[in-house]
């Protein structure tokens, strides 16, 4: 008999017949004799069409109202889902975030979780309720409601697996763990038993989006384990938890890619300091996402400076070429589109060497021309062509051995 | 300056162009310099359809969850109102039931108010804002969300009234006052300027339904002057108030009919202590609304007893007959439907006499049968035939000079 922590996103309480799936699906862990806390994000759809009916009555309207109108979508699904338990006989409660107990700083549409006492989801488990918690919300200490932004229905389940100490969090979503590589690009990939937070994290940064990150790292703060799996199979899932000694004998865990990149090189900038800073700084003021930076200094006291950046802020970042060669009096600058980000992934690479080597050759034995090049201590990335990035994370997969359940 | 509350309900606020000319209203009284708290009900047809969706999750849904799923609907309004009213510049803040400090007791989906400490609404009025409060719900001291019922956000808003002291509560609706009689089936019924809260109150039990009794009640419990107005045009409305000597001049306020009603007749009961009590009881048992109840005693030693019903209960009623039959002894139990009730109502017939005769004479006129008779100190019921029900309720009208607005 255990305590878990079930978290049912959108897809899966999108109409009546899904919540009703989802409560048989409850009921079977029950009977098993867990306790079982759920957490549920609004039903698919409703946060747009609330999001709609703001817009049609203000262009701009306030965090708060927002916070206001949205909570009411999870309101929605955790006492339509109690019904569905009550109707196969399943006794279960349903509470708001704020009387589950979660407190948010006042930072509306995208509160942090600053504490979390889940007296009442507790005592309606003592009392042998299945309890349903509205994922997404909280409120603050003054009582106002408040929404924890992207991702964040994970991060209440995980905050809550964390205060309840819960043997099990599961994350139920629409796919049914994660993967080697993308299955529909590259289709011997495979599951991924278990994986390390950080690895976890570097994927999610890498454009594998399963689980937002934030939602990540408040487990491996916690020291949350938890499992993502799909609510429409009885797979086992992916495995997150913190790395252990035998986790780091696979090098690399699995590639990702990230399309709809473009880069801008600012060229024979002069080798200064303080340059780098008033360039950003004026980038970042004219709204630009900056993602990878990479600089290298030439000999003749010049430096090349590129970064990437995603293809819907292309248009921002044409406007600003002028101020930027001004600034920076660079000989030129620009602005080049359809490119792709590939990344390798893997603890182990902290203790094995040849990883960047291996890439590069799996790259070049395929005629694909890197572009740039960056490193964090568990992932190297490349930036390639956009239109070889298929070919690229298959031929990457392969030299892995990823196509080798482990 | 005052402080003024407005309750607008559900058709009021049925779409986003509804909420935003909603929003001008508010802005109309603001730029008076006075200060606002507005009450909102649930959009209309949204109850409904969260209702609906209920009843596809769960065939019979537990109360706590309802109250759960409802308390969304008056959310979702107070939100989008307070956006509409920023997008016109005018400061607002939008509290749910709970927030504003409604607490009531645990009955869910028919909780009674049990104490209402309006601090936020205090504290956003000082800052400024229009308070927007969503009406219909409140919280159980120990924070479980409950609803108030039909009529609900009615109550709410005099509640609040209340509280802050208001100088003004408007009862926005979707007709824009009380009238002598039902316009639409008496062309020259005027709107009435004043009622006394125990003519109000008299009306809606006899079918005027404007707002729910209890709504009354409670303003009449606690002194809160309110008036029942339009919210699609600016006509003045209907003050409902304390009586006053000067409104005791009025013999008869209005006229009221209910149709759809049906009697049942227990003849040759044996006039005996008891009898009445256990024949109520078991109608009662058997899910029977009982309305009026008439009883006159034969010199035989028997009576005969008869009671209105609304027509719906019809098919109850006839299942227990024989059983009345049997406890009454009686020699006859009929059941009869096709007839209606008509009221006249007024503060001023404690004090003047020949009102019932004056009723008589005018339906007498008409040749219209009286089949029962049922008087309270301020108002005169009669049961007659529903076919000329409508011929009836003109015909009363006049006699009592009803027509000349006053």
């Amino acid at each position: 008999m255990s305590l878990i922590v079930q978290k049912y996103g959108g897809t899966s309480v999108g109409n009546p017949e899904r919540i009703r799936n989802v409560a048989e699906r409850i009921a079977e862990w029950r009977r098993r004799g867990d306790r079982v806390v759920v957490v549920v994000s609004a039903m698919s759809g409703v946060t747009d069409s609330l999001i709609k009916l703001a817009r049609e009555v203000c262009a701009e309207p306030a965090e708060r109202e927002m916070d206001m109108l949205l909570a009411t979508g999870e309101q929605t699904t955790i006492s339509l889902l109690a019904m569905a338990l009550h109707a196969i006989g399943i006794p279960a409660v349903s509470l708001t975030g704020a009387q589950a107990g979660i407190v948010t700083d006042g930072r509306h549409t995208k509160a942090k979780i600053a504490n979390l006492t889940p007296n009442q989801v507790k005592r309606h488990l003592a009392d042998g309720a299945v309890v349903i918690v509205a994922g997404f919300q909280g409120q603050t200490m003054e009582g106002q409601i408040t929404t924890l932004g992207r991702g964040g229905s994970d991060l209440t389940a995980i905050a809550i697996a964390a205060a309840v100490q819960a043997e099990v969090c599961q994350i139920y979503t629409d796919v049914d763990g994660v993967y080697t590589a993308d299955p529909r690009v590259v289709p011997n990939a495979t599951k991924i038993q278990e994986i390390a937070y950080d690895e976890m994290l570097e994927l999610a940064s890498a454009g594998a989006k399963v689980m937002q990150a934030r939602a990540v790292e408040f487990a491996k703060k916690f020291n949350v384990r938890f499992e993502v799996r799909s609510s429409f199979n009885n797979n086992p899932g992916t495995i997150v938890k913190a790395e252990t000694k035998s986790m780091e004998q696979v090098v690399v865990r699995g590639v990702s890619v990230e399309k709809n990149q473009a880069k801008v090189t600012i060229s024979g900038v002069p080798d200064r300091p303080g340059i780098a800073a008033k360039l950003f700084q004026t980038i970042a003021e004219a709204g630009v996402n900056v993602d990878m930076i990479v600089q290298n200094v030439s000999q003749s006291g010049e430096a090349d400076i590129t970064f990437t950046l995603h293809r819907d802020d292309v248009k921002k970042a044409n406007n600003i070429t002028a101020s930027i060669s001004e600034l920076s009096r660079a000989r030129a600058v620009t602005v080049q589109e359809g490119i792709a980000k590939l990344s390798v992934v893997g603890i182990g690479m902290r203790s094995h060497s040849g990883v960047a080597s291996s890439l590069f050759v799996a790259l070049s034995e395929q005629g694909i021309n890197i572009q740039m090049i960056s490193t964090s201590e568990i992932k190297i990335t490349v930036v390639i062509d956009e239109a070889r990035s298929a070919e690229a994370e298959r031929a990457v997969h392969d030299k892995f051995g990823l196509n080798v359940a482990r």
